[in-house]
């Protein structure tokens, strides 16, 4: 498949890139700043330089499958959290369906759906990715949601505790776990039209997803 | 699957090793020196420190497979390619038929069974390596070969030009993907106790190698 990796120098999406590229994929990998380019290179990807706060129509062309990896990051301010997290991803989902690329993998996060169990901090970015979930779920995409727990730099264990709701139950998952995660839902069957949360577990990623 | 992976700390093996982890494999990782232990561990390898000019008895104990990635390396007199490229390798074959093992992945090179092909200065070097592919083939082990062609730093492509024998086609390959060819191989039925020759090419490594 030909992908669009959106936010592709961020800590997850950089462990995803190589994933991809692994499985036979084209991966085009989109980065704000020309200087993450050899970065990008490096995996694998080839890299787009763009901005999703404008059009995104040139970085979707020719798609099979978009990723939403992007994220303002904690140092921002709430503006840019809105800019980024929820009308980047909305910007992202019109070009996708106005290009009729078919499939659409978004990075979220535990605890949109119940943002009251979150530290305050964490609610205003919570807010805007549920919006940007939301209004994924609207459209007649094949979509697919990943919602890590807390993500950390811990090394990878290749297996998880996943499935559609944890049921309130929260904790840790290394980034490069989640980043297998979403490597695995681009083309499982069980994983269209469907949200996956994932934690540190026992069951390997393949199997956390297939039984979805 | 419990894997254990000697010469863990090879260019090869270093990029082996995340990929066996994310798809669920217990990985444990021989080294010879305890300082490349934290290395392993960013892998999600758990690093064990050994010899393959010892007894390797207790590094394939509780074993499911066995990856041979050890080399002496460029810069070492011919004596210890032998000591390890042949002689290391036979040792931890007989190692894995002793501890009933089932499963041994070799980390081989194109042009072992074309010699004069090579030049010069390979040709101690591919016959130590074809003498260890002989010593393994002739064991009931379900054995596994891989014989990528001139490895490369470049970045991984997922696509390769691979078979049982490109009839002394020649190539370069990413060691990127030489290391997906080595974790492809470790659980496709067709790769048992086939060899596969790889160069960069067109066709997605899983494809490539359940064509076998």
């Amino acid at each position: 498949m030909r992908i669009l990796v959106a936010g592709a120098n961020g800590k997850v999406a950089r462990r995803l890139l190589p994933l991809l590229v692994e499985r036979g994929h084209t991966v085009r990998a989109l980065i704000r700043d020309p200087v993450q380019a050899p970065t990008m290179r490096e995996a694998g990807a080839e890299p787009m330089t763009g901005d999703l706060e404008d059009d995104c129509g040139e970085a979707v062309a020719g798609c099979d499958a978009v990723f939403f990896c992007a994220g303002s990051g904690p140092h921002t301010g709430p503006d840019k959290t809105l800019d980024v997290d929820r009308d980047g991803a909305v910007r992202l989902i019109d070009a996708a369906v106005a290009a009729g690329v078919p499939r659409f993998i978004m990075l979220s996060a535990m605890r949109t759906e119940a943002i009251e169990t979150a530290p305050e901090k964490l609610r205003h970015y919570l807010r805007a990715k549920k919006a940007a979930d939301d209004y994924l779920r609207r459209t007649d995409l094949d979509w697919r949601i990943v919602k890590p727990g807390r993500l950390t730099d811990e090394p990878p264990r290749g297996r998880v505790r996943a499935a559609e709701s944890l049921a309130g139950e929260y904790g840790e998952i290394p980034r490069a776990d989640a980043a297998a995660v979403l490597a695995a839902v681009l083309e499982a069957p069980s994983a269209m039209r469907r949200q996956i949360e994932c934690i540190g577990g026992d069951t390997p990623i393949d199997e956390a997803v297939a039984a979805l």
